[in-house]
């Protein structure tokens, strides 16, 4: 059987996130590396495929999807029977509300160190934003810390895709210059996934 | 009977998507204004209700929701007949894709203006910050303009909280210096939200 989804993904990106989503689901999928060091993702043929020149991209029967928390709804919803999103209405808005703050608020700290440039023009002005990074990541990773990983999962006793994101996301921290273990239960965490067989085939 | 969502909320922010999904879905709502102008998002009493201290919260019963692309799909789920999202999965992928450019990247870019000092500390960082918000909030505008908005709605043919949420970012165009006319499908879309009966509710 021919897979019906195409996953366009670099590594050290949020595409992690989807892939080791689609693992755990099982989920038929070809994989297609995007080589941001060749800036593959500013060619035409990339660009057909994803107008915004970014990762992650899924391509569908139905056409392509981006941005990761739909990426990760998506095949959340699609592979059902891998239960790898809640099926209530409260419980699944509880799943957006975090995947919406690590797109949101954490991924978007950490992009203002290797992504400065997207904020300002002035190389100053770009040290002084990636000056600010470790700060921010702190703050955030200190919120989820408190507020958000309650279970042993993310949404509590049961494992979600938000878990595949916390772990793409806290992978960061140690680039970011911000040492994971002040973090008990987001370390914690972070060494729970690593040793997840689809985390393994996600990595590898 | 008493309403059972109550929605923290400030005028010029986005929360007024999620009062708009509300106003749409002719839902019970208890309306809360969160006073940014004397901090009181910052309050023990409001941190206890959203420790982000931001707007929007949602309190449901069964416990505070926040992230306005969380609210919105909530809302347009629980209103299902309110039909303000699609019911495939795919067409609730589009819909989380398209919220979440917004969340992620248009409502930040916006934010560098107003917000700049979240980045940086640097007075100089942030007025260099400041004056790259009208070219990005132009780039995304565009991007929504040829890649977005392709019916006479965000997703086609039928009108969803999508509408609401694009509706919200394209007033803020003015103050961030890009003139709305030159996104001739963007605009049309806000003139046409401007007449809806639930938009000048929300707005009163």
């Amino acid at each position: 059987m021919n897979p019906s989804l195409t996953l366009y993904y670099t590594p050290g990106t949020c595409a992690l996130a989807v892939r080791i989503a689609l693992e755990e689901a099982n989920a038929p999928y070809r994989l297609e590396r995007v080589d941001f060091a060749s800036q593959q993702q500013r060619t035409p043929e990339y660009l057909a495929i994803n107008p915004k020149g970014r990762v992650p991209a899924l391509v569908t029967e139905q056409g392509v999807l981006t941005e990761a928390p739909a990426l990760l709804a998506y095949v959340a919803q699609r592979f059902a029977d891998a239960r790898l999103a809640p099926t209530d209405l409260f419980g699944l808005a509880r799943l957006m509300e975090f995947n919406s703050y690590l797109s949101s608020t954490v991924h978007i700290n950490h992009a203002h160190r290797p992504r400065a440039g997207r904020w300002a023009d002035d190389a100053e002005a770009q040290a002084a934003m990636q000056q600010k990074v470790p700060a921010n990541m702190t703050e955030n990773f200190s919120y989820i810390e408190h507020h958000y990983l309650n279970g042993p999962w993310v949404l509590g006793d049961d494992y979600s895709v938000c878990d595949a994101y916390l772990f793409t996301m806290s992978g960061w921290l140690k680039s970011d210059g911000v040492d994971i273990a002040q973090f008990p239960k987001v370390h914690d965490h972070h060494r729970r996934m690593s040793e997840r067989a689809a985390v393994q085939r996600a990595l590898a």
